[in-house]
Formats: C-alpha cells, structure tokens, sequence
C-alpha cells in the first residue's frame, strides 16, 4: 500500500512518499519511495524536486520549475514528477492515501479522514495555533479540491498524547473552561515522541520502561513516556507553550502579558503576536532562533545568545526532572529533532551534572561524528541514553493507514 | 530592640511583636513578645485581639470591640492594646519600627524603607498582584499617615529569589520585555522559603546541602535551594503563577486565554480577574478552595475535589523533580505552610514511588499528630525529609532590624 505524507507550511510543501506492509503487519517493513516537495508556492516560479529511491535502483533526482500557485497544484505537480518515466509511481491512482500531520484539532484529535467538520475544528483553533493551523486549513482545502478520489487523512500531533492522565494534563482552571472551550494541555510532537517511544521500546529492554523523549529542534517538547506512553508532556494548549522555540516564546505567566499591555497601551492580541514570531530563541538573543547560529554567537562572545542557550538547556533540564519524578525513576533519555539529534554540545549541558541520578554519557560517543539511531550513555551510567533520527512521516503513514482500514491512531 | 512585623489583608491587620538582639547577633535569639490583629476593618464594628506573651508570665488575652475604619486606625487600635496594663508595651515609642512583608516590588526588591517612591514602584504592580499590591499600598499610606515617626519597611517576598541565575529567571521573551518592562520570574514566599532554608542548613549537615522547599497553603510555591539559595522557584512574574493555588490558576498557556476571550466574548482583564479569584484549586472543584474541604468532599466521592487535590499534588511533584535536576540530586525536602505542616497525606502523596530517588517517608512519623519542627523520612531514606513549621514574621522582623542598621536583606 503507498502512502504519502505531506507536510505543509505557509509557502512550502514537502512530502515522503511509503510503500507500506497491509495493516496489522509489525512495523519494520517499510520502504521508502521517494521524497520530495515544492519551494516557494505562490511566488512566480517555484521549485518542484524529488528524489525516487526505488528499490535496486539508484536514487534519482528531479527537479523542475513551474507556476505553484497553490498547495493543491503542488500536490499534483509532485504527483506528476513522481509518476514520470523514472518515478516511484506508476500513476496517482497507486496513492492509497494522503496523510496530514496535523497539528491541532481541538475537539478532534487522533486520525480521522478529513472533511468539513475536521476542517472547521482546526479552524476554531486557528488562533490557538497561529503558525500552523491557518496555512494547514488552507493548504488542505486546496488539496481537496484537487485531488478527488484520493483519501485524506489528519494525523494530529495531539493525538499521543491523549493517554496523559488528568494530574498532567489539566490547568487549575474553571471547569467551565475546560468543559465548554476546551481548555487543556493537549501536547504536540505526537508523530516524533510516538517514534522515538517505539524505538526505545525496541532498544531498552527493561520494563516498566521510565523514559523521557526529548524532540529538540526548530520547535522543541519533552514527552515523559511509561512503557511507550505518554503520561505528560512540556507543550500546552499552544505550540507557544513548553520549552522555548526558535520564534515562540514557551511558558509564559500570562500576567506578564498583562503588565506589559498596561505598560506600552498594546493589545494582547498584539503581544500574542509578538510572543508567536519574536520570542523564544530569537527574541532572547536578538538574532537568530537557530541554535547553530546561537552557538556560534556564544562562542565569539555574544552574553545574550549565551543567555538564550542557557535558558533554553535548563528548560529541557526542567521537563526532564518533573518527568523524573512524575515515573518514579529514569531508565532512558533520548534525543530527536534536529537539535538533539545534531548537537552534542546540547545534549551534554542538559545532562551533565547528573551522575548522583544516574544518568552519565560518554563524551566520545556523544561528539562521534553523527551517525544514525545510537546510544551515548558512559558503561557506569544507569540510565541508557540514545540519540534517534526521528521519523514523524513514517509514523504519519502508519497511523494513515490505520485509519483506512478502520483502525484508531 | 522592638520590631513589629505587619501582615495586611484587604479587610483584616495581622501582626506580630518581637524583641530582637541587635543587628548581627546569631539567629535564635530573638523573643516573640505579642500577636494579635484587627478583624473586619471598616466594618461599623470591628474586633481588636491580642495575645501578650511577656516573659515569665502566663499569657494574656484581650479584645475590644470598635470602629476601625482603616489600616492606620487598625495599626493605632493594635498599639493601644499593647500598651494597656498587661499589655507587651511600655509605650508606642519603644517599637523600633514596623516591618511589612510586602509582596510585589517591580523595581524595587530585598528590604527598603517605606517611601512615596516605594509605593509608587507597589503601584505599578497592582495589576500583576490583584491580590495582594493594592491593598497592601492602601494600608501602608494610612498607617504611614497615622504612626508618625516610626520607620516603616518593607520586606518584599521577591527577595529571596535574587540569587536565582538567569537561567531560571528568565522567560524566553524580547529582550525589551526584561529591559523596559521588568519581565522575569520574581517568585514570591521569600520569608517562608527563607526561614525553611536557613532551619534546613542547621539541620542537614552535608554541603553542599541539595534541597526543596515546599511552601504549601492558601498560596503554595516550591524553591529550589543550593546552600540555603535560592536558585528557582515556581512561582513566577505573578503570585498567580506556579502551583495551584486556593483560587488562582497557577501556570497557565496565555493562549488559552485568547482562546477563551474569542469564544466567549469576554476581554483579557475580566479572564485574568476569574483566574486571580475563582481559578485553582477552588475552579477546579467548583467549590472550596481550602484542601481540608477538598479531602473530605474527595473522601466522600466527588470526582472534581479528587481531580483538583490530584493537579496539585502532581504539580509539587513537577517543580520538586525539576528541582532535582536543576541541583543535580537531593539531600533534602521540607514541607511548611498550612498544608506543608498539617496535611499528612498531601506530603505522602507528594513523595510517593519515589524510593528508586532515594525518598523514602516513614508513614508513622508522617501521620504523628502534629507537632513542631521534626524529620518525617524513613531510616532507609537518603534524602532527609522535615517539616518546618514556618515563621515569616521572624523573618521579616531580622530583616527589618538588618534594614534600620544600613544592611541589606
């Protein structure tokens, strides 16, 4: 069965394309297709490239430009260089599904083929959401257009985080805030934190298995993970909330928010804004929210990008410790995303001090030039530590094809 | 020297008269020589009580019931009842000064005499404060109008928290938010936290001494102490922030605020006024906010205490584990405050599973009727384990005597 997971932004488009084993079948038997996407939709000319990865073939790449002037028209550009002579595809009706990784569904959560309904509750979510939801409505309203016959489905990043208990996920609020709008925190990163919990499953022998995943990257979340579920996480009600994010600000005291309105005369939805696209990392060092920028700042001496870093590292620190105390132990840490897969200078500062609980890593494995999925844990160290490539698309057409044959996510 | 240590309410004076050896003697000196207060101010009849506890001899009750319209009245009304026959006092003259723990500075913190410039920088705050700044000016200018004379100085409960580093002061925001608008993790409970941290170091020998404390009640934070310093706490920008408390929400998504005002209709400030009054604990059960209600009305089945009494307990967990982090391991735990002292089974509760962390409560010494200062862990425990009833007013007092001598706090 081949499915492709696309995965949107405001003006780009990217998608992975699977041949997956039916339904039921263990994970492992995988294949990859192709990958590929569209660059700068909605400008004049935009780039359409893949790489097909056809099975006893050498990789091929294609590239070409065109007018993309929306996400459905991106779809069918992809779908027609992936169905052109040396392709992964015979023709677009091979495509068993379209798979979303959605970010937030409101009162939707899990896998669900998407229809008006799915698309209004990601609406309602719009604000709460700011630089996800918006430009995903609108870019799987075009899709849906274009693309009749084809199944869509909405893998919500919410969705593994739904088995956290009620202590972790409420707010102290009004019931009436939590029954009537909604209010919780419903966590995000669902794809990534359900990949890495399989994987550790798989490579971790003890049970209970008491791990903590963390997905450090452009955008970042801790998830506390007993036996390869989760049980807590640092994302909220907002992909604003948590550790702080390239652009976002993280966990914020909303009368902070206040005090400053009161102060400048701005509105909050002005200072929302604000914190969605000119905190976190960026707003905190002045410069850039990429932390291999940052690093290079702090190097040559920079205070603020120095401050950022640091911040940034004891906020990790800080979910990892709750998580701790919230498993009643720690048997595992692992490291996603871009950050925590590609910097061990991170990866050594959110746990270096830590040998009184157990958890040391060895220096040489951690600066070890990347590889893929290994461990980094010192021989004395009684917590395993790993390093896993993520792979929040493989878990998207799992959970698509599911939800085909009926199945939950 | 004669201080006496002040506790403002909106409608209610509480205070506390000491006699203290002056400015850099050791702690412990120091003699409580009255309590007492004023109810229901400006009410048309308020009650004036005071308990005297004059050294050699058995302890003297008064009351009287009279008009006192405000602080200032309520503060002479008090010294006049210390100074009658059997009173503490000789005269009103022998009060060296009248210390205030004071909550929110913005600009100002640690100790300062009481000025226009003071009040002002209190002012500022009254929107992050609700609770507490307000009032608290009100009563400080009538009594200043009042008591003529008497050095008047405030305690700031942010003080404590000076030490902590950037990286856990600091909110992942523009850098002009921390620079013109004095955003960042304040933390509140100094003179609690302080007390329990300097019992702490007196009575856990290991250095550097690891340590959490708890300070739960009506108002609840945890702070994280190396060596008896601060270096986090959980309460952050705003006493609303943090854990649970009885009616104000604790840490929340700011986002889910915006989505609440959008649903509803409803502005930021009358959404920010339910989570300062009718949010935590009392929100959450939609009834009580006091744990000892909460218990009883769990106890007899109701799912919302049981879920509200849950949310907070995991969310002492959640600062305590990060804590553990934060210091790199733990030597000890305290617990004050109304619930930290007389709760058996919040404490219990909040260390429960948590011997793979070297915590271990012994459940005898735990659920022993209460008593004073005593260690409650297990003989197996690593960690110590106390609870420390707290003394903030003796605090408060030391400080108030370190500000008249030209000190800091």
């Amino acid at each position: 069965m081949k499915i492709l997971v696309a995965n949107l932004g405001s003006t780009s488009f990217k998608y992975r394309l699977f041949e997956l084993p039916d339904a039921g079948a263990p994970d492992g038997g995988e294949t990859e297709l192709a990958r590929g996407g569209v660059e700068r939709i909605g400008a004049p000319e935009s780039r359409v490239y893949a790489t097909a990865t056809v099975p006893g073939h050498a990789p091929v790449k294609l590239e070409a430009v065109q007018a993309v002037p929306d996400h459905g028209v991106a779809l069918e550009a992809a779908l027609a260089q992936l169905t052109a002579p040396g392709g992964a595809l015979g023709s677009v009706g091979e495509v068993a599904a379209v798979g979303f990784k959605a970010v937030h569904g409101g009162r939707y959560s899990g896998v669900v083929r998407v229809d008006d309904d799915v698309l209004a509750a990601m609406d309602e979510m719009a604000e709460v959401a700011p630089a996800h939801n918006p430009p995903y409505v609108k870019a799987m309203r075009t899709v849906r257009q274009r693309l009749v016959g084809v199944p869509l489905v909405a893998a919500f990043e919410t969705a593994f985080h739904a088995t956290i208990p009620p202590r972790n996920g409420l707010y102290a609020v009004p019931t009436a805030w939590v029954e009537e709008h909604h209010v919780k925190r419903y966590g995000f990163h669902g794809a990534s934190h359900r990949y890495v919990a399989t994987r550790l499953l798989a490579l971790v022998p003890r049970r209970p298995l008491r791990a903590v995943s963390c997905h450090l990257g452009g955008s970042s979340s801790v998830c506390w993970l007993h036996d390869g579920t989760s049980v807590g996480t640092s994302m909220g009600m907002s992909p604003q909330s948590g550790l702080p994010q390239n652009n976002r600000a993280g966990d914020l005291d909303p009368f902070a928010i206040l005090h400053v309105a009161r102060r400048t005369g701005r509105d909050f939805a002005d200072l929302l804004a604000e914190l969605s696209g000119r905190a976190g990392l960026a707003g905190m060092s002045g410069t850039s929210g990429d932390m291999r920028d940052l690093e290079e700042a702090a190097a040559a001496g920079s205070s603020r990008a120095r401050t950022a870093i640091d911040v940034y590292v004891a906020s990790v620190r800080h979910w990892l410790g709750a998580g701790i105390v919230e498993l009643g132990g720690l048997d595992a840490v692992a490291f996603a995303g871009g950050i925590g897969e590609n910097a061990p200078t991170i990866r050594a500062a959110v746990l270096t001090g830590l040998t009184d609980l157990g958890i040391a890593v060895d220096p040489a494995a951690n600066t070890a030039p990347a590889g893929g999925e290994r461990s980094i844990h010192a021989g004395t160290s009684r917590v395993d530590v790993w390093v896993i490539p993520t792979n929040e698309e493989l878990v998207v057409a799992r959970q698509t094809r599911e939800c085909l044959s009926g199945g939950g996510g």
